[in-house]
């Protein structure tokens, strides 16, 4: 056989692999975007019901503010970049969400404090310190703008971000927290990392907010970098302001899924660049480092959390794991039957299966390339 | 064998079985004790490091406020009560720890709200806005009044108690909760229980304060028992004001290894009332209901969490669990390797073993009775 036709051969090959792999995701992304419209549309308030239990029973109607924008963003993003999801019923809840959010997250507008849980209703129920429900606010609101081309959803995505940066980068005195004279001055990697998924989110095919948050996707980039610790053995998830490593428990914690999470916005941030010497290092100490060192080398999987000393960490609150089930047991059992909780709505799961198939779909749609021509004289192999 | 000398005979291997029980609890309790006075103590800055690993090794050196005046109540509980732990290393660790909660615990001083964490030196991390350093506090600065004698401590209790009591009973805007729309208004059982624990720890052997704080322990005992619902059927840690089950699974959540606990303070508080028919309540609701539906039928042991409705519990901190190994899966194994916390002290272990060695002790001290009478014309059996 030629080298070229096997080459030819390889590549149908390759394509069937591509192909069989693009509709199984497909079909996941078709089931689990079916799960939360069957049983998680609020009809009577708008909103999202999110604590759904195996069978997609209610077993709480509170809405915490971070999963109904997730599902908004989820909602409205599949709605305007997959065919088969362009239909009316996605887009009216994702609308019956965002007005939702409009009216009700803000604890005391105009003040743009946003709750971290709401009543089925509406009513504040618990406010976070942090900038998260208002970055979840804000990705709801500009894809919102994107899949129905209402100005007012994007006034509210700006302005939004305009006051989050503020607290990031100015005066963070509106968040609420007590200034306490021994809490260390510590970055936690995620803020660093939601601020330049919104850059990304805030940027795309728009050029003036892509050239006025520029500046801001460097310094988030920069920031995050500064989490890569110890020799470059070690991404740790706080370090200091000035990018050293922190005492005690919460200066050695890592989380690998985190550290993948980060090193793919990079990644993006690196394709808007153009610069092949920070992905090189990205891929090197974001995606390979975490994949050796969080590995669970007796039972398969990724650790939750890791002391980069090797001490027990001392977290017990699990972050999201995956869909169907979310929360399992380090044997991999299933720990918890839930599909939705607190902390795992419709973003997740359906983000990545949407990721998958687009990229799947990209792969395949590459020109195949002319066959190689058969080498001179080497004869068949 | 005569009815008389078999009874005797029962009598006396039931003193073998105590006996040796009691001699085991005791060396346990020993080595307990050993780990924390080898391994925790901070010459430097008084007080007590609680983050230690296996082998005493210290992992962090935060100090929790709720675990430093845990064991300086420990500490000073064994010095007065326990022959041989009556020494000055004992008493001189617990003084410092109790000096160093004086100088540092409170976070704006003289206003009395206390941090939940404290670096090294004593500088304030967090704090929790509820009332339970505060509690923890009051306990350690009136044991220690009990072991030394020295009035301020004491002064410091009674004034901590009585900024508590107010906290509960008359304003909690002090303690810094927002005041949500949506928050329910909620009482966790946690608060009548501690409170009920202060009671009992305030007023022994002091019939002034005891009968201060009479008519707030029938308060206490009377809000425990309201958590008792579903006709009778589940103890449920979270309920109205005004004794009514919450929705969701706020309302839903049982713990049954809390409600033990309670039950433990509730018997305590019947003997000092003389009161049968509480104490006959105290022990089907609180003690045997707990063990019947939250034991683990497949692997044994109590569970952390439960629904009252069998979903799945959303929360994922594990409380105390016991010594030598705090925190086990639920099948069993151990699941974190440290031997103390942001959660587990030098406290719940040696305040268990050495409630076990005093009662084994009372059961050992009773009078023999006389030998029952052999009965007249039966006969040897």
């Amino acid at each position: 056989m030629s080298k070229g036709l096997r080459a030819q051969q390889d590549m149908e090959k390759e394509r069937e692999t591509l192909q069989a792999w693009k509709e199984r995701v497909g079909q996941e992304l078709d089931r689990v975007v079916a799960f939360w419209m069957e049983h998680s549309h609020d009809q009577e308030h708008g909103g999202f019901f999110t604590c759904l239990g195996r069978d997609g029973q209610v077993y709480d109607d509170l809405k915490y503010v971070w999963l109904q924008g997730r599902q908004v963003w989820m909602y409205c993003r599949l709605y305007r970049t997959f065919e088969r999801f362009r239909h009316a019923q996605l887009l009216d809840a994702a609308k019956a969400g965002g007005e939702f959010l409009l009216r009700y997250a803000r604890v005391a507008p105009p003040g743009k404090k946003c709750a971290f849980v709401l009543t089925r209703d509406g009513r504040p129920v618990k406010v976070q310190r942090t900038i998260f429900s208002e970055c979840f606010y804000t990705m709801a609101m500009n894809e919102l703008w994107r899949a129905t081309g209402e100005v007012q959803y994007q006034t509210e995505a700006v302005e939004m971000m305009d006051q989050i940066v503020h607290w990031v980068q100015e005066d963070a005195s509106g968040l609420g927290r007590p200034q306490l004279q021994g809490a260390p001055a510590a970055e936690p990697m995620a803020v660093p990392m939601m601020l330049l998924n919104l850059v990304e989110q805030l940027g795309e095919a728009d050029e003036e907010l892509e050239s006025k948050y520029a500046e801001l996707g460097d310094w988030c980039a920069q920031r995050i970098l500064q989490h890569v610790q110890r020799d470059g053995q070690a991404v740790l998830e706080n370090v200091s302001e000035d990018g050293k490593e922190l005492s005690g428990c919460l200066g050695r914690q890592q989380n690998p899924g985190h550290a993948l999470e980060a090193g793919w916005f990079l990644l993006r941030h690196c394709i808007r660049k153009g610069d092949p010497e920070l992905r090189a290092h990205v891929v090197d100490k974001f995606l390979l480092l975490p994949f050796r060192s969080g590995w669970d080398p007796d039972h398969g999987g990724l650790f939750y959390f890791q002391d980069a000393d090797d001490f027990c960490p001392t977290q017990f609150r699990d972050p999201e794991y995956g869909e169907w089930f979310g929360y399992l047991s380090r044997e991999g059992k299933v720990a918890l039957s839930i599909k939705g909780g607190p902390f795992k709505g419709c973003f997740h799961v359906p983000r990545c299966l949407a990721m998958c198939e687009e990229m799947l779909g990209a792969l395949l749609s590459r020109p195949a390339p002319a066959p190689a021509p058969a080498p001179a004289c080497r004869g068949a192999e």
